[in-house]
């Protein structure tokens, strides 16, 4: 205030035109007001930008022991269902991609190799190559549709079906640690742990069509069960 | 008893020493009452086996969806979770198995080879020829302790920790899948998932002293964090 007081007197002490001096004051306070503001726009960023900061620290902190938790969690579990499969196929001299390739297109009535690549979680070379193995030994079948004359399908021959029969007949034959670690929770809440978490992370992972094919396939398998009883 | 009659008044007959027709008599009858609770410990246990088959048969439809849903889950998360892995880890030029090598022997500040394998699900050779090579790399070292003489330990070095920090540091520079397919649950309990059915089936089938691992692993990653917080 002094300033312009100052600048206002030495207007008048050197005659200048005094509405110039008004006007560069008011200027002056023009940027002053927009350098005031822009310092409060700034304080009141750095604020939230700090604010942010704590949050997503703490988020990376809790994701960080989440995502070892899982890590931990899904290798530990994936080997042991792994060991699992490998026992009850091996008889069958078929390997988990295979046996998955055969279990796929079984449950899904005919799936195109797309289909089996995402479902079965495999690279599509991997889901062909071995679909084209497991036709070579007259498992497995290769078709166009009417109904889709773009895709090639992918269908379980009578040989096939007849194994992978025999498989489910012999299911027990073999060991199954992870079926054997359920039975406590079996015997506590009466069913088998129906994983709900793990279910709405690869749903949320894997989109919606992951799940309907999963839920279409287990539906399947029950209606295949029932059918024989 | 008419056959022991007989026995007796043809020992009378021929004269033979009535004692040892006694002693013999006994013996007959002790075989008797032996086979006869042989065959109703076998009848009771076919009866056993019936209901116990019957159970199992209810149960067979159960297990079978129960493990084809728990295969599948767990292929699916464990596949999500090992891309994940592979890509925060490629910088580093680190496969998964040495990463989770230097994990363990930095969270457990210090393992042996059978920590490693066991809790890092992998086998022995696995674990002993990935920890040569990361001793090779300067990231780990051998040593005896004087504790236990019997065991050799491992240790990350100055260069392995540095190496794990700085791979904490750039922990979200690569996407991570499983952990935005988990947030939707974050938001809506307020909390990430803790997999509780997960981690009794684990418990289960890799026993307490597995899951002692994992807590005290987390545990220390949890300090190591707030440390550097």
């Amino acid at each position: 205030m002094e300033y312009i007081l100052f600048l206002y007197s030495a207007s008048l002490h050197y005659k200048i035109n005094q509405s110039i001096i008004i006007k560069i004051i008011i200027f002056f306070k023009h940027v002053f007001t927009y350098l005031l503001s822009c310092y409060n726009v700034f304080k009141k960023l750095n604020i939230e930008s700090r604010v942010y900061m704590a949050d997503q620290f703490y988020t990376m902190k809790e994701a960080m022991l989440y995502s070892q938790r899982i890590a931990q969690l899904s290798k530990a579990l994936w080997k042991a269902v792994e060991k699992d499969w490998q026992s009850w196929i091996k008889p069958y001299d078929l390997n988990i991609n295979e046996h998955h390739i055969l279990w796929i297109s079984y449950h899904l009535k005919g799936a195109t190799i797309s289909d089996i690549a995402k479902f079965g979680v495999m690279h599509v070379s991997t889901a062909f190559n071995f679909s084209k193995k497991l036709e070579a030994r007259g498992l497995l079948s290769f078709s166009k549709r009417d109904t889709d004359k773009r895709n090639t399908y992918v269908d379980v021959t009578k040989k096939g079906q007849v194994l992978l029969e025999e498989m489910y007949d012999n299911y027990h034959e073999t060991p199954h640690a992870v079926l054997e670690g359920s039975l406590p929770i079996k015997e506590l809440y009466g069913k088998f742990p129906d994983f709900m978490d793990v279910t709405a992370v690869i749903r949320n992972i894997y989109g919606d069509d992951f799940m309907d094919i999963f839920e279409r396939s287990l539906k399947n398998l029950e209606s295949t069960i029932v059918a024989k009883d």
